[in-house]
């Protein structure tokens, strides 16, 4: 069976959580140390980030880039027996589109809101030393504001598509989805401010993909009570 | 024609024109200013980081990340008649290596060094005004320790394998040389503390490829004298 190591509170390893699930494909998750998850960590036995998928047949496969990109690829060729459309739907500008806004999410969204509110609110509580350079209060008001903004592009996405990518679900639904579940477990996302982003966070957050996320529970952060609530 | 607007010291820029001339494909360079190159720039008509590639058809594919697959999809399906083998080649499992280490590079290489380096060095010079944030002396010694450790890790992957991500040269070893040729522009790299990845980037730098990289020159911000010579 397909094993995922992953950090419940790290995006990368929701995305591919998500992902798993909506393809249907049977995995087993194993939860590292939230210490796997901070950026810089050197922790894993390769150098990655999280998640690490472990493939059957003995190979990893890691961080996720290179997992999205495989299993559609193994979807794609029908290696797989999945329930769910491909990660990358359509043509090769459609998924030239998803793969914009996945690495929007993934690498912009993360740096600049993510990374920031995780090292201000969530390592200093999960880890026994927390790592240098916690942000200052100017950053913070940085990635508040830069939060807000992203959430304005998320909204006008979901405005004028029905999914952020085109017509059809992809991996760029859930990157962001992935993003903002952990953002919102800090409590941190705006939602009185962002109409058109909460409307459609709420479709996502319905789908029973999404279930297994909206029961992590970390003893030492607790999740606000709104946080799996799908009337939020 | 194809069209990639770029900007000169921009290492995602720089990975892409490096596969656009692998694979021998014509294309017409738009330079870009140095302002929508800084991360967190809002300048570009669409949200994304450079470089952008403007199709024959009208289109556009942005990021590196979007276009270094789009090309591997064309050339893979054949729709493109390129000289050069798929960015991405081998197995499913190969090309997920040669993923997990353009993330390696893009993601954090990027974050830890490359913008760091030209946060200190390139965006002053550059920019009429330069972006908050300029990073501190142990911002600085952090991200030169961070780039002895990149470097030992390429030396370790060309010591071990014949290209960085195994048996034949794939997109990963472009995403290293463009960052490591920012790099090098600006005088950062210390090559005579890792031998073995600098004998793996001689041999990338000898490709004709690589040529319109070397004759790079900004009139506010001069390479170095070695920057252009293969005997470095």
């Amino acid at each position: 069976m397909l094993r995922l190591r992953h950090f419940a509170l790290c995006p990368f390893s929701r995305s591919i959580r998500l992902v798993l699930q909506e393809l249907n494909l049977a995995h087993e998750l194993v939860a590292e140390g939230a210490d796997a998850a901070v950026p810089g960590a050197q922790g894993l036995a390769l150098p990655a980030d999280l998640p690490l998928l472990e493939l059957e047949e003995g190979g990893v496969v890691a961080g996720a880039y290179a997992i999205s990109e495989y299993l559609d690829e193994l979807v794609g060729r029908g290696v797989i027996d999945a329930r769910g459309p491909r990660p990358f739907p359509g043509s090769g500008e459609d998924r030239a589109e998803a793969r914009r806004l996945v690495d929007w999410f993934h690498r912009r969204l993360d740096r600049e809101v993510t990374q920031q509110l995780l090292a201000a609110k969530a390592w200093p509580r999960l880890l026994s030393s927390a790592p240098a350079g916690a942000p200052s209060s100017a950053a913070l008001r940085a990635a508040h504001a830069k939060l807000r903004q992203h959430l304005d592009y998320v909204g006008y996405l979901a405005d004028t598509r029905r999914w952020l990518a085109g017509d059809a679900p992809s991996f760029a639904d859930l990157a962001a989805a992935a993003h903002l579940s952990v953002l919102d477990y800090l409590s941190e996302v705006p939602w009185e401010g962002a109409p058109s982003a909460k409307v459609w966070y709420a479709r996502v957050k319905s789908r029973p993909a999404f279930r297994p996320l909206l029961a992590d529970r970390l003893s030492a952060l607790p999740p606000p009570a709104h946080y799996a609530d799908l009337d939020f």
